[in-house]
């Protein structure tokens, strides 16, 4: 594991990665450690680099620390060191014996593409249904529109859930059906994910709503549904998952957390996500720098063990109109997240049909 | 909702408390909400204050918009927001009606005495078993150091887990039976806490190998494990929780993130946690100052619909010579949760005796 953090002398960078060591591990002062385990159990620090106010640390952890259990490798990555200021995880190199304890990706990027039936090397498009408040009825007919537009994944909004103005049973079936008439009217094989984010003693109810309607895949957040929850249904559920990064963005601090490609491009892809969304630069969220897109792009389609790249999907208010700029960066492996762009358009089947067209033949 | 940002003028500050209440609800612009929609789904912005570059923005919602369901009402205070920078969470005040589908505390402040066995309201005394590394044998021994010396809750250090030193179904039974060993000889209740932060597919074979020891409680992770999947464990293992802060801290930035007092106060409490332990004041985690602390103590004792208060639980670095200062400030209704400051003393039992009678006696 990579940390950074702020130190003003080498002797203190020293010094506050022997205390990371101890923390994440033992908990306890060096001097009170058993000698034996001072090998063993307590993180090695390997390196300490860095120059003026910044450092980087590279710690390492005996495999058989996390026990094979995710829950214990993220305590062991981050666990009480969260509570401190400044220290960010920057990079995160796991041993095959612990990554082949995680699912990964169970369709990843060529299995998303066959989801929506798409041969072809090209960016996939995909666009939500909203916003809640609106019917089934209502939604159903905005997945229509999108599907007929050339929308490859046709998704919930993710604050759609079991709210009354749209219960979830009702809301899957007709807009599963509504993508199925779009696509029987235009040759095309457009899918719908519905939200997943149900509280989890009815995640199988809903797998099975989702399954009985026919859907391939779903959207979730792994930090609100929980991380292991995830890599659960990554093993059992068959379906193909688009993770939300929700309620994560307090882990994405310039100084203190961990970096968007270690937790999005890493963990989220060892428990399974297929798709990984995230705010694109240039959207409405302006932390989110080009680069930072970049290295998490490359992070999701990087050689990760034995496990598939995972498709990375810029969102978070992409402009319809820019997406050409955006090809030319990403290339093809990258799937485009549209929302307010085609909403404020009110012609959501054109809106999406102009995206589409430039995608297909790009 | 009360949220906290910087604004350069009252016109940016109430611009971004809208642009907050769009985002969290329809997602889209202002101009492309179905009119019917603008009063019933769009959080309402109810006040602006602030002056130079620090406000905050109470926003309403519709208290249907979570549909009864914790991963929703998550997504509706903090899911997309937690992607910006500088906006954080001050205050929650939740309706009866999104309260009362929450488990609450089921053994609360009283509860947890009840459990160990203490009939008088005085400050509770918790040890943790550590390190990781040691053999089940080994872990026990110190289990029963600490409750021969007075301790009221020993539990499993937060960092074992299933590890192949010492497998989780030795080390419960072996540990229970330590903790009752002494209790037969000193004639008090210790109860023990094992760690119950297990892969989600394995909770209920866990909390089975808790139940066949004997055990009454548990310790566990709500940002690991998931706060919904806490929610559920509350609402049907009869297990006592507390609740480690670990892998949360970077919500509890200082411009950025969730207050404290929220999430551990408010959150926690209502998924079910019993006892809630925070790093506190002047111990290894500098950020947590003693006015955090006491917020987070008042939090979780103040009146919150019918649920119960839940026991604040003060950890972190707590020096065993300075219980007696915290105790003239935090009261009765606290526990403290001692570690390093044990274990450099050796003598377990000796160490935790002299601060079990400054408790007893106090």
């Amino acid at each position: 594991v990579t940390y950074r953090f702020a130190a003003a002398t080498r002797r203190d960078a020293r010094s506050l990665a022997r205390a990371i060591a101890l923390e994440q591990t033992v908990e306890i002062p060096a001097a009170a450690v058993p000698p034996r385990l001072n090998h063993l159990i307590v993180g090695h620090v390997d390196r300490v680099r860095g120059r003026g106010a910044a450092w980087t640390a590279v710690i390492s952890y005996e495999p058989r620390m996390n026990g094979g259990e995710l829950p214990q490798l993220l305590n062991l990555l981050f666990g009480n060191i969260s509570l401190l200021t400044g220290v960010r995880i920057e990079n995160l190199d796991l041993p095959p014996s612990v990554l082949r304890t995680f699912p990964g990706p169970q369709f990843g990027i060529s299995g998303l593409r066959a989801v929506c039936g798409v041969t072809s090397r090209r960016p996939l498009l995909s666009a939500s249904a909203k916003p809640v408040g609106l019917s089934a009825r209502e939604l159903a007919a905005i997945c229509g529109r999108f599907a007929r537009g050339g929308v490859d994944i046709v998704k919930d909004d993710h604050s759609l859930s079991d709210q009354h103005w749209a219960r979830v049973r009702e809301r899957v079936v007709r807009c599963q059906e509504a993508v199925q008439q779009a696509n029987a009217a235009t040759g095309s094989s457009a899918a719908f994910f519905p939200n997943l984010n149900a509280p989890v003693d009815q995640l199988d109810e809903r797998i099975g709503i989702l399954r009985d309607a026919g859907c391939r895949g779903a959207l979730l957040s792994p930090m609100i549904l929980g991380l292991d929850t995830v890599r659960s249904l990554a093993e059992r559920s068959g379906l193909a998952f688009l993770a939300h990064p929700m309620f994560a963005g307090s882990f994405f601090g310039a100084r203190h957390g961990i970096a968007p490609a270690v937790l999005l491009g890493v963990i989220y892809r060892l428990i399974g996500a297929d798709g990984v969304i995230y705010p694109n630069a240039g959207g409405r969220f302006p932390a989110w720098s080009e680069r930072a897109c970049q290295e998490l792009n490359l992070r999701l389609r990087a050689p990760l063990g034995r496990h598939q790249p995972a498709m990375p999907v810029a969102g978070g208010g992409v402009n319809a109109d820019r997406v050409r700029y955006w090809n030319r960066r990403y290339g093809p492996d990258i799937m485009y997240l549209i929302g307010s762009s085609f909403y404020v358009q009110r012609d959501l089947e054109g809106a999406a049909r102009r995206v589409a067209d430039a995608l297909r033949f790009s």
